[in-house]
Formats: C-alpha cells, structure tokens, sequence
C-alpha cells in the first residue's frame, strides 16, 4: 500500500503525540505502542510526532528515529503521521525529513527558527529549507510565535504559502490569531491562489470558534482526543451549537491543560491516568506535578465526569 | 469620612476601570459616571483605574489628573479605589501617586519598569520606589510578567514583601502562575512573615482555581463584574463547586476576552452594549473590533443567555 | 528669521544632547545653555533634543515643554533642532510635536512604539502617525530595534520612506547594520525613489565605515563631539584615510562610552569633567559611575591626550 | 600522559575555534588540522571548540563526535581543550561531556539554557545539570545573555560558583559586563570562597579594560590570535600600557568583527586569508559576505598592517 501524504485536502484531528519515558528517562517504545492504539481509538484521523510535545529537541539523532520507527510500525499506515522535524541546521531538517518519509510518515512539520527578526528574514529562512528539501515531501509550516518569537504577518504568511507548493498545512497558532485564520481561509478562496489545509492548536482554547471561522481541524495535545473528534464530527454534520456545547464541558480542563510548561506534565499524567502510557515523566529538564496540581487535575476530571454523566 | 485604605486585608472583587473615549479620542467625562455605576451596581469591592486596561500611558499627566478626579467624585467614597501609577521614571509615580492619595484613593498600584533583567534588579527597583515614595501609600505590586516582560521568582517575591511593609497587596498575573500563588499564601501562614492580601488577574482565566488555593479576590476587567462577585460570594460562604458551576457557563466568553489587545475592544464593545459606557473606541494606537468579532461575540453573548436562562 | 527645517538634504553631525539635572533632580536649565554652548563650539551642524539620552521618558508634560523651550532660545536658529517625540500615545506624539514647531524646531524624531511584532504592524503604525501628525512635520525615523525590539527589514524600510515623504532623515542604528545603510543609500539613487538623509548612531561604533558607505553624518551622543566634526569634515574633502586615523585615536574611548545603560552616566561625567553641564546626575531610575568606572575614565581619557598630543 | 584538566588556575588565552566546512557544507576535516596549527602557533595557551562561533548546533551527533576527535589528535594533548555540550536536553549535555572527557579533553563548557526566565530557574537548571554530570568534570559556565536571554546576577553567579566546585572557570561575556567581573574576582579574594578561572569574551571588546580589572585571559575568537597572546603577556609582565597600546591598534578591526551574525562569516574569511583553513564556507543557516564586506575587511586589514609596520 501507498504512503497516505498530507495534502491541501487533509482534514480533521491530528493529535499532537507525547513521546513516553521510563523513570530513569529512557524512551519507553512498548507505551508508544499503547499510546498510538489510544489515539487512534479515540478516532483521530492523523497523528504527529515528534513536536515540542513530544520533546523532540531531547532526544538523540539515533531515538528520533527510533521514535518514528516504532509510532510507524504500530500505526501501520492507517493514519497519516506527520513528523516534526524543526532544527537549527538545514541540514539535520533534510537529513530527518528523508528518514521521516522513507519510514512512510505522510509529511513533515516546520516551524521557523528561533532568532528570525524580520519577515525577510522568514521569506529566505523557507527559501533555504525549500532549497534543501526538494519539491517532493509535503509541509505542514507551524506558526507559534508565542514559543519560537518568530512572527508572521499575514501577507508574509500568505506570501510563503504562494511562493512553496509544499506547504500544503498549516499548524495555526498564532495567538490571538484568529484575524490570521481567516486571512488564510479567504486567500484559498481567490481563484488563483491556493487553499491550503488549517489544522488549529494553541491546545485548542479557540477550536469551535476557529472551526466556525474555516479551520479544517486540529492538531493539538489535548488527552481527550474523543472530544476533538466529536466536536469535529458535529461540525462536519453542521451541528455548531451541539459541537459548542459538547467542547464547553471540557474547557474547564482544557484551559487548566493550557497553561506552558506543566501542560505537558498535566497531559503526561491524564495519558497515565487514561492507561494511555506507563509512565508520567518527562525528560530533564522537565516539569513535573505536585500534589496540588494532582488534587485540582482529579478535581476537573471529577467535575467533567459528572457533566457527561448528567 | 476618612479615606478607606487597601491592606492586607482587602477583599472582595476589584474591577480594572476602561477608560472611556469618545470617537474623537477625549476623554468621555460622562461615562466614567455611568461606568462607576455599572461596576458599583455589579456588587464590586473596589474598583482600580489607570490600569493597562485603562489606557493610562496613552493620557497625558493632565488628563490622568482629572480622570482620577471624576472617577473619585462618582464613587464618592462608597468603595476604596487603587489608582495605577506605573512609571518609566520614578518621579511621575511619586507625583501621582500623591495627587492620586490627596483625591482619597485608596492605594497605588506599581508594575516593575520594562527592562529590568535580573532579580537583583527587581530588588534594587523596589527599594528605589519606596525611598522615593515614602511609607505611608499602600502599594499593590502588579506582577505580570507577560506584558512587562520583568520575571519575578517566587524567593524574590517573597523578599520584595519582607522588606516593604507598604506591600499590602499582589496583584498575581504571572503564568502559569498557580505555584507562585501557593507560595506566596503559606509564606504569610509563617509567624513571622506578612499575610498580604492577594487579588488574581489574567483575565480570570484560572479564578476560581485560585480562589480554591487561597487568592483573596480578583482583579480584572471581565465586562460581565456581576459573575465574578457572585463566584467570589459563593467561595466566601463555602460552596466552591457551585461557584464553579457559576464560573464555568462564562468561561467561554472570558476565553474569548483574555485575547490580548483585542480583548480590550471586545471589553469596551460589552460594556457599550450593556450601557456602561458610551462608545466603545480606545485611543490610537489602539484595537477595534470587524464584523466576524462582532458576529463571534453575539453569538457567545447568546449562548451565555441561554445557559443563563436555562 | 524663518525656521529652518530639516530635510532630504540635511547633513552633518548633531549631536543627542543630554538632558542636565541637579543632584535634587529638578531639571539644571542654567547647564542646559552651557551645554549648547559647548555643542556649537564644537562645530556641530544641529542638535537633537529629548531622545534617549536626554532621558525624555522622565519629563513630565510641563518639563518637556520646558526644556525645548530652553534649548530653543540659546540656540537662536543658529542651527536645526530635532526634537524626540516617541510615546506610546499617538495623540502625545501630534501634541508634542506641535509644541516643538511652534518653538521654532527644525523636525521631530520618531521611532516605532515597543511591542509591534509584525512588519505589517510597523507599516501600519506610521500611517497611523501620519494620519495623526499631517503633511507638514518633517520627521526623521529612528531605527533602533536593540532598545525598541521593533525590527524593520530594508524593504519594510524602504516602503516606509516611499509611502511616506515626511520621513527625510532616518537616524540609523540597527546593528548590525551596515547592509541596511547601503539598501537605503542605492535605494535612494533610483530616479523614482527619494534620497533622504542618513544619520549613523550606536554610539559611533561603525561612524567612519558607515561614512565610506555614504552616510549623510552622524547623531549620536560621544561626549567628544569635535571629533565627530573634525572626521566629518575630513570625509567632506576625501580624506578618508585621515578621517579613520583621527577616529581610531578616539575608538578605545568611544567603545567604552558604548556600553548601554552606564555609557549616559560616562557621558555626562565627560561633559562634566570637560565644563559643558554642572551635575553628573541622571534622573532615577538611572545609572551613576562607581571608582573603578571613574579611574577607567581617566586612564583613557589620559590615553586619548597623549595620543593627541603626540 | 595524563589528560591536563582545567582548573581554578587555568590561565591564557583560548580561542574559540571554528570548525570548518567545505563548500558542500561537509566538515573539512584537513582544515581542522591546519586551524589546531594556526591556533598553537599564535602561542594559545588552549582551545575551546563545539562553542556557538563552532556552529555545534548545527552538527549532527556523530559529526560532533568526529569533530572533537580529529581536534584532540593533531593537539595532541600539547593544550587543554574546552568542549562546548549546551543543549536543551540534560541526557545530551551528559552524553557529550563523557564523550569529550573520554577524548581527553579538558573540560567542557555550558551556557544556560534559553527559555529559562528566573534567577531560581537558573539555579535550579544548573542543580539538574551537576546532578546529572556528577562531580568529575570540570565545567566553565558561560555568561552570555546577549545570546541565550537568561539574565544571571552578580549575586546568583556567586551562588552557582559557591555551590558547585565543578564550576572552575567564567566565560564571562555579559554586557555591559565590568562590575559582574569585579564582583567574581572580590569573591574569590573571601578566604571562604573559591576564587575561578575567569576568561573574558563579547569579542574581546573590553579585553585590556577586564585584563586590568583582574580578568585571568581571554575566549574569544577573534582571527588575530597572537595579539590576544602578545597582550596576555604584557599584562603578565605588568606592562599594562604597552598591553593596551598594541590592543588599540587591532580594535577597528576587531570591533568589525564584533557584528553579531556576519562577524562569524568575518572571522572565517581572515583564517582562510591568512591561511588557517581552505573554505570560508558557514552551515546553512549561516552568513556570508558580500563585495562590500570583502573590500571593508581589505581595507581595515590593510590600515593594520600599516600600523604594525608590516
């Protein structure tokens, strides 16, 4: 069977995939495991590795690509898996994009470098990636200037998207950014111009009002994927106000989830507590939870519970 | 009757004041009158003005004067008022601070300068602002590194209270901030350290957790004053689920407020459609809200009378 | 006599003035006129009130009126002022300015408000400017990303200067900066394009290669400005070879002069030791000079006269 | 012969080496045999390598591996060697450093890792970090928040020093940096107190100036070399003057150098003219000159030899 690419046309939940440590700090490959049969039972239909969920920037060359290796085996071409591959180095981007996509990942994930300051500076940063890369392996660009302080104007944003066929995705998390969105989703709609695939994040604290605004999903860390999903399918079918009220009862978590740094702890440990994963630890230096971040998670969780239940 | 003075006791739900425009860019004298009813009538504590939210760089030192002077008037002392008075340049918050203390204002609030690089910094800031400011003005210390970009650590935080007693209160916003917050409760459960009173910020978006780890009150411009009073009623006489339940049915429009800089003219476009203020402009450079803003806060605002009503 | 304004064709050496204070803070107004005094002895072609250096964030409305007025009178038209008027405020910026003329100003100086992320934003920002500020107001724009965190690239740059023909005079201070400098000079030799006139600053780090580069002068505030005059002129007749050995004797000097913060408290101690203002003080929060900063100084500036005499 | 260790005593000069490419963006590794020449030759007392002028980060794993091998062969234990492990990732720091020591360097060099945002952050990151290295390796801390963003105190830096014998060397280059090395170097004159190596960078900007001020060397990698050792040896002669003039004539063109981003590319093309190595070429991304720079570099180098009498 054919590798799936990601394309203009890619649609839906693409979760963003932690990658699982044993104590002692070692990739844990049998929760990789378990953790991509979560995903994919919550009816995500993508997954992405190797983002800065997934500490990618903590691993060594030779675990990337084990990494891949073994979320590839497991998912065994049923869904599309998008691999980040963001490095200082032009050379480690193309090196990793070749092995991403010889194991059968469905594209790559690149978000400009850090110490970019002008938007010139942008323009040529993806001209060189696009140099390197070849016109072959599709892109999904990441726009998270809250993390890299790297910004894009719009016209810089729709400028890339014009200039590189590559980049049929774009990961929007722009904050607040929902001008931006909207500027890319009309762009798609002049007829000479492209309409690429938006998948939203920004742990999807604007997901149903993104979705109203033409978003073609999420890609986010968000452990109850079966709500994106749902909230997806809803939209899909129409159904705004029901997709609104279903994603409401989770905001309460999802905004606790949305805090930077102990995000992934908190997410690390809903995985854990889901059967998702074995272990909550992240790699040094890493966050990790204290008994008032277990007593509130337990509480939101509690509380959630009993929304569904009612 | 006596000016009423914030200290480590102060409670209760303070409203940071908009500053209200007209499309000309004045002051609106007239709806500062309406505005203090809007925020008296909701049931809030207090009420602080010059705040970001309010503008205050954007006035001139006269117009500060008197905006203070018509805000004072309205309250007529009914509520004690924390005037902002950050300053690049030590003098100004000496000289306003004191114009603002002689109008019967209750307390100052101070951000730490932009630029300040260390903690030792920090330190030596603070012990230039209360040389020059004396002991007598009670003093709230914004902390809000995500606009200030000034980190404070939990140790100096501590310090800083330690070694000024005119600290009589924190207004917390850093984030993810939920530590900062525990440590700065237990460090005034301590017999020797200061119990000082704290109101939370960030747009409200973790309050009630907060309230959960001890915070004293909240300090913020959500447009809907009425919400945050009731929840923190609710806490104060014990019944942390059902304020919480409160909470939850407007989490999806403050989420949708906490944007920055948009979030400004979404407060200022509720308060003109709740009859507040009169115009909903802010000051150039300022925001201003498009249609699909317009359109994504009617149909917020709907759902939130619906859930409301239900 | 009318006021003579700045232009595309302004060129020179104008020196950033400091702004003198009294150990009490108050504004030194008697030092204020030995301080132009000093200026114009040196040969300086204009001078720039109320930058930077001259601590302009500290003034109150009322002081700043002041000291142009000032500055204005000892000057007596003898050369172009240009007076700084960067605020956060656009509505400060038009009133300041307008007060500035109206004493006989030769233009404003204006750099873009901190906190503009984007390109676009910039662009956005100074049509805002100018809508607010007329057609009248001849305006050099200060391109200083180090302190302001505003990057403009050389085609945002350009645009700039294209849309907008009250820019006559960039002050450039990007660093590095030297191929910016060289875009706006060819940029300048298009038959469709203006050429405006370029000051070099960053404390004079790069004056002579930047003079080589066709810079137009320089403004920048080393407190030995017969220096800048003397390379200036010698540029002026060819003699760059001389124009750098003169330069070179200053460098160690000038280097040390160029540490941020600290350099404004080297300055006016200079222009202390050398007659030109009163007091060493800067208005806090602001930097003074301990012993050993003292006895650095003077082992250069002994090294600078032996080299000089020699 | 036993591996020589860096130490509290560690004197000198050590270059901070480039590591060379080819045109093809391989590493060169002749020109690594050909540069360790050019470096003992200029008498360097040592060598740090993998440092940010090294573009490490720009090295697979393997590659730095090789690279520090192919170093430590032609050295060949003649000078202590430095290696540079920074990474956002504690297992790699640990991983690197073994592998360097292995090697026979001399210790390894680590920065803080960017992101970190308060005092008790970088307190905290460097505990994880000597928790993870042990106690065997020598380490010389890196100051550099020009580079990285983190802001260390004068008085958390003693705090490190005081807490972690591993630390016996200060690659001090904060900026403006003169009183943080004064406070180290007092530090260590306290009979409880470890005085350290300290080496001084920015480029050597200061050098003579923090020579006087008690510094023990200097890391930088200005292509000069030999002046740096010339000065090093003045001033241990106690001929501070003679130190100073003979820096003043390199300091035009050693503050050309001093460009951030295009100084690395300036650096490469004087080691190439002079004969260091055989390629000019920087990984991708990274800079290169242009005819400008090329004829700047000419004339500045030319103006030197004149001056040197050459």
């Amino acid at each position: 069977m054919a590798t799936q690419l990601i394309s203009e046309e890619t649609r839906g939940v693409f979760p963003i995939a932690a990658t699982p440590f044993s104590e002692d700090g070692s990739v844990d490959f049998e929760s990789i495991d378990s953790l991509v049969d979560f995903y994919l039972e919550s009816g995500a239909h993508g997954l992405t590795i190797l983002g800065m969920m997934g500490e990618a920037h903590k691993l060594s060359d030779a675990e990337s690509t084990e990494v891949i290796g073994r979320f590839m085996r497991r998912i065994d071409r049923r869904v599309p898996v998008i691999v980040g591959v963001s490095s200082p180095s032009m050379r480690k981007i193309v090196d990793l994009s070749k092995a991403a996509m010889d194991e059968g990942c469905a594209g790559v994930m690149i978000t400009p470098m850090s110490g970019l300051k002008t938007e010139a500076q942008v323009l040529g940063y993806f001209d060189a990636v696009f140099d390197a890369l070849g016109p072959e392996i599709p892109v999904c660009l990441q726009d998270y200037p809250t993390v890299t302080g790297v910004h894009i104007s719009n016209e810089t944003l729709l400028k890339l998207i014009d200039d590189h066929p590559s980049i049929v995705m774009l990961k929007h998390e722009d904050f607040p950014g929902l001008r931006k969105l909207t500027e890319v989703r009309k762009h798609g709609d002049r007829p000479d111009a492209r309409r690429i695939s938006i998948l939203v994040a920004n742990a999807g604290l604007y997901y149903p009002i993104e979705m109203r605004r033409g978003a073609d999903g999420v890609m986010t860390g968000f452990a109850f994927p079966e709500m994106l999903v749902k909230v997806y399918d809803l939209f899909a079918s129409g159904e705004a106000d029901a997709a609104e009220d279903l994603y409401d009862l989770y905001l309460p978590l999802l905004r606790y989830e949305y805090q930077p740094g102990i995000g992934l702890a908190l997410r690390k440990e809903i995985l854990c507590r889901r059967g998702a994963i074995r272990c909550t630890a992240t790699r040094s230096p890493g966050p990790a939870l204290n008994r008032d971040e277990h007593a509130e998670l337990t509480v939101l969780m509690d509380r959630l519970q009993r929304k569904l239940g009612g």
